[in-house]
C-alpha cells in the first residue's frame, strides 16, 4: 500500500511526487524542485515522515534539482538510472527496484526523452516522467533523444501495465493531473492509431524552442543541484 | 465508490473536478472554468461518461463558471446553494445531497467565504471550495464573508470528519493539490491552536487586493455563465 501527494512547480510545469508507505511511514520524493526545498520538507515533517529516497526520472533540462540538499540535510539516499547523474548515490538499471515500507518501486527504463529516463512503477501506479505525457509525450530533440525508442518503450513497457494502472506524469501544462494506461493508449494523440513511423514523423516535427534554463539546468542536475547550492548560498 | 479527477486553471489557481461513478459511468464536474470548456468535455467523452450535474460551491469572483454551457450542451443538472445562483436548476440546503451513481454527494453550508458556500462530502471525500484549502482558508473581506462564520464552519462541521478524509480545495497557489482533515486541524497556521478571535483577527488583517474579475466574474456566475457565452460568441 502506497499514498501518493502530487505536487506542482508552476513555473516550469512540473509535477513532483511524494510517496510514502502509511505504516511504516518512509517516503520518497520524485523528482524535486530547487526552489520548493522548504515547501517540500515541511510537508515531510508535517505528515511525519522519514525521506528515505529521492528519486530522479532522468536528468532534467527545463529545472534544476533539490536532490542533494535533500540528501544532505535527511540522509536520503539519491537514486537516478544507470546511465543517468553520477552524483546519485545509487544507479538503477532496468527492473532493478528500491524497496519502501512493504512496498517495490521498480525502476523501468523509458528511454527516448533521454538516453537514461526511467518510469517508476508502484502498486498500481506508473510515474512517467517525461516519457509519456497526458495526451502527450516528452520531446525527443536534444540530449540523445530517439524518437523511435521513445514509441518503443511507450508501446512495448508502459503499455503493457494494466488499463487501469495511474500514469502520473513529470510534466503537465493543460491543467491536467493525472491518467490512467487505457487512456493513453486510446486517446493519446500522439499514439493511439499512430504507426512507430508516424510518431517518429510527429515528434521530428515538433520545431519547439530550447528550455530555457537547459545551459544552466543539465549540469546543474548532473550533480544533484549541489553546485548550484554552494553558488547561490 | 468515487473517482476523482483533479483539473486546474492556471490563470486564477482554480481546482476543478470530475467525479464520476466507475459503474454507472455518471458523473458531476464541481467548479468548472469558463476557458476550459472544452478540455472538460473532452475529459468526460474520452473516459465514457454521461455528465449528470455541474456543482458550485459558491458564486465565484475570481473566474466565470461554465455551468451553463455545459447544462445547455450536455443536459447536466446545474446545482447551488440555497443562498447561491438563482440560475441554478436545483439548490441545496444544508446537508441535502444529489445521488450520482450509488454515492450521495451531500452539500455541507460552509459560510464565511462567501455567505453560500458549500462544501461537498461523497466517500471519503471533502471538497471544500473557498472555505477550507491546504494550509490556508479563503478570505472574507468581500461579498458577505464573515470570518466567524468561517471559522465556526470549519472547526465544527469540516473538523467532525475523520482525520483521514481527504480535503479537496478549490483553489491552491503553493503546488499542492490535497490535504487530509487531520493535517489541516494540526497543521493549518490560521487554524491549530487558534482561538476563534485570533482566526478573526488573523483574517480581518490580511489586507488583499480585490481579485481582478470581480466586476464581471460575479454578474456572470449569477446567471451560470451564459451573459458571458452570448456577449463572447
Amino acid at each position: 500500500m502506497i499514498e501518493i501527494r502530487q505536487l506542482f512547480d508552476p513555473e516550469t510545469s512540473t509535477y513532483t511526487y511524494l510517496l510514502w508507505d502509511p505504516s511504516t511511514r518512509e517516503a520518497a520524493l520524485v523528482d524535486p524542485v530547487r526552489e520548493h526545498v522548504e515547501r517540500d520538507l515541511k510537508l515531510v515533517s508535517e505528515l511525519e515522515l522519514q525521506l528515505a529516497f529521492v528519486l530522479e526520472t532522468h536528468v532534467h533540462a527545463d529545472h534544476v534539482t533539490s536532490a542533494g540538499m535533500l540528501a544532505d540535510r535527511t540522509g536520503a539516499t539519491t537514486v537516478a538510472s544507470a546511465l543517468g547523474a553520477p552524483c546519485a548515490s545509487r544507479h538503477l538499471a532496468d527492473g532493478e527496484s528500491v524497496q519502501l515500507g512493504s512496498n517495490s518501486i521498480r525502476a523501468i527504463a523509458t528511454p527516448g526523452h533521454t538516453r537514461d529516463s526511467l518510469s517508476y512503477y508502484v502498486d498500481g501506479h506508473l510515474l512517467t516522467g517525461d516519457a509519456l505525457l497526458i495526451r502527450g509525450t516528452g520531446r525527443t530533440d536534444f540530449q540523445s533523444g530517439d524518437a523511435g525508442q521513445l514509441y518503443d518503450a511507450i508501446t512495448e513497457k508502459l503499455f503493457t501495465y494494466p488499463d487501469t494502472t495511474k500514469v502520473w506524469p513529470g510534466h503537465d501544462y493543460r491543467g491536467q493531473s493525472s491518467s490512467t494506461v487505457g487512456e493513453e493508449k486510446r486517446h493519446n494523440p500522439r499514439l493511439a492509431g499512430k504507426t512507430r513511423d508516424e510518431f517518429i514523423e510527429i515528434l521530428n516535427g515538433l520545431a519547439l524552442a530550447p528550455p530555457k534554463q537547459i545551459q544552466q539546468a543539465v549540469p546543474a542536475n548532473l550533480v544533484c543541484g549541489r553546485e548550484t547550492q554552494s553558488l547561490t548560498a
